[in-house]
């Protein structure tokens, strides 16, 4: 029998966690179960949920009803309650008991049938890898810094600057929409000459990740179009449409287009210590399950910042064995060119490194600023410091000097 | 100019408000202004986030942080940033907004051209009375009991059931999916063949909302296919796919049924005091405005309780003055006859009194429990009190002694 296995986080008295937990296994599956016959029981045991475990955190009271405590309960759900598609799998799970107090769900354990159903990541780490020719260290990003009322020229040299400075992938801003200033189409096509030029210009080939947005049902055929006028990847705020829509995209083959999955509106429903779901969960396993090439998170190091466990083991799921593709981990938010190591060691050579101020802050500009990153990766690829090899190269000295 | 003005809910120091919302008004649009030419000031003014308003709760401490006190910002957004959709809108104001520590978004307050964008139900409360022909008392529902893993035998006897009680409308339960025992078609079918025979039977008409569920893009056809094999209405678990799929379906005019919003999943993003939506934008505004007919909500009497005040302000955004047509507020879950004097008188006649256990729990079954709910309703219109009524109504006197 297939199965799913939730993990969740409760408060409540110590002792009490054994009946609550019997209370969602019977409540989110078949109802009850003591009271019915024993032909229906037969009849419905296939559909009964189980409690997997229960366990209680004397250590951990709640901070604002100290005579609660944390428990974790794991609860089995069988896959024949549920259609093999998220918004089902959510709705069974977390769907009313959602809105039942202080409950967050941590984590989802899908057995290896009910996974089968799910795409995973098309083009995953080693496709990306493939595409850009980069096989052996971390890739750096830039975002495009205050495009909103701008138009295609201002954006196409602020791609070529970026693209100057080697960074392997460029993204839109997540609140660049359609708009008559910066169509999506035009984006696409002046984007890609800008590229062109930087790439004969240089050898540096670098991808631009254009933000697929507008009406669910139309995401589709503007995807196929992108595709058409030669798009490198799609940027989408997947967590303000849904897990499903994401997926839907991920699986067509006539999009097949890197996807790179934006936490916008996600922290909606992760930030709450008490409620909703872990980030880990929501933007680590689900967002790569669903077909996300890339998922940017919270990075553990800027003001808005992810709690660094949290943050690993976010990175950690997007990348731990599965039949599943791996999604690049991308964590974002207050990066610059000191944090590189730091970086490397928290999330690896299979990550990439991701900065908006830490580019355009640069005193060289955005070239300067992609350049520096650059440099800080090959110095801690040859087991360089980053003051050693700043001796070397003036755009990371100056780097360093602005952010340490 | 056409404008979005989004009102949040902070934590901070007192005086640390206003430039916390300039930032935030600043780095939701374009990203900077003070350090920007005139002529670039000039380009992109119509661009800009304004701040409304700044408002702090002296007396709001918060529990965790007693240095700390609540306030509530209004930022304008010009709509000339976004394009009119939702998945855009909430990108804008609370992207990556809502992964910045604790603010959380109250409300959202739509310029008129830029609601005239959306549809709002295609019924409404008008619509659905005018279907039902009941113009003058609050509907009254039901939802199926412990489904999964029955048959269609199973389903089509709880359907009769139910109707015999007199009550208007029964949903499918929202965890019910498709499968074999119960296939999506035949419970459509099934479902109104019982409720016809009800009809000849009693003269009593009830609808029967059948849960629309699967994969995204399926969802068009299937809500067609239900149309044509002559479903009554759709129960959407609308937050574990998103509000711009609701709105798609409230749009399609090849679909044109009835819409039940279930609030499953939804509080993952509305129950934090801290973070994520109010219910009342989640399930009341933006669901009203996606176009939902009904709206599913926990009432704030049960066990899994909305605090009264957000539940009665959710209630208003579904009936109050738009140009958008009324949604059904349906308050939900601990619902027992004995609590319909108080469901009128909080919600009005205006709404739908939904109950599960306090229909099936009843001695005399679903029959005696919808019976009861009606002679409660009757009751509550005709200027009884319940003990007056239950004099002459002994579903309603059973009920009472019950459930008090």
């Amino acid at each position: 029998m297939s199965i799913l296995t939730a993990t969740y986080q409760l408060y409540g008295k110590p002792g009490s966690f054994e009946k609550k937990a019997e209370g969602i296994a019977l409540g989110l599956t078949i109802g009850s179960w003591t009271d019915l016959p024993l032909l229906e029981q037969e009849q419905l045991k296939h559909h009964k949920g189980q409690v997997v475990s229960v366990e209680e955190f004397g250590d951990a009271p709640h901070p604002l009803k100290p005579d609660t405590i944390k428990a974790e309960v794991k609860i089995a759900y069988p896959s024949a309650n549920f259609s093999a598609d998220l918004p089902a799998i959510l709705t069974t799970v977390f769907g009313k008991l959602s809105l039942d107090g202080e409950v967050k769900l941590l984590d989802l354990d899908f057995s290896e049938e009910l996974l089968s159903h799910f795409p995973g990541p098309r083009f995953g780490i080693d496709g990306l890898r493939s595409k850009l020719g980069v096989m052996d260290r971390p890739l750096v990003m830039s975002i495009f810094k205050g495009v909103i009322g701008r138009d295609l020229d201002f954006m196409a040299a602020q791609l070529r600057e970026q693209a100057l400075g080697g960074v392997d992938l460029v993204k839109d801003d997540e609140i660049l929409f359609d708009n008559p200033l910066t169509p999506f189409d035009q984006r696409i096509t002046t984007g890609k000459s800008a590229l062109e030029a930087v790439f004969e210009e240089t050898g540096h080939r670098t991808l631009y990740a254009v933000n697929l947005s507008g009406r669910t049902s139309g995401l589709r055929d503007k995807a196929k179009k992108a595709r058409e006028l030669g798009a490198d990847a799609l940027l989408f705020n997947v967590h303000a449409y849904g897990l499903d829509v994401l997926q839907e995209l991920a699986e067509d083959e006539e999009i097949s287009l890197p996807l790179m999955a934006h936490p916008a509106f996600s922290g909606a429903f992760t930030s709450s210590p008490f409620y909703g779901l872990s980030t880990a969960l929501a933007l680590g396993k689900l967002t790569r399950i669903a077909g996300a090439d890339f998922s940017l998170f919270p990075s553990p190091y800027g003001s808005v910042a992810l709690e660094k466990a949290q943050a690993l083991t976010l990175g950690h799921a997007l990348v731990e064995e599965s039949p599943l593709k791996r999604s690049f981990p991308v964590p974002s938010a207050g990066i610059h060119p000191g944090l590189v190591p730091l970086l490397i060691n928290d999330f690896g050579i299979d990550s990439i490194i991701n900065a908006g101020g830490g580019v355009h802050g640069h005193p060289d500009g955005a070239a300067g600023g992609g350049k520096a990153f650059r440099q800080a990766v090959d110095a801690v690829l040859s087991g360089k410091t980053l003051a050693e090899a700043s001796e070397q190269h003036q755009e990371l000295k100056t780097a360093l000097d602005i952010w340490g």
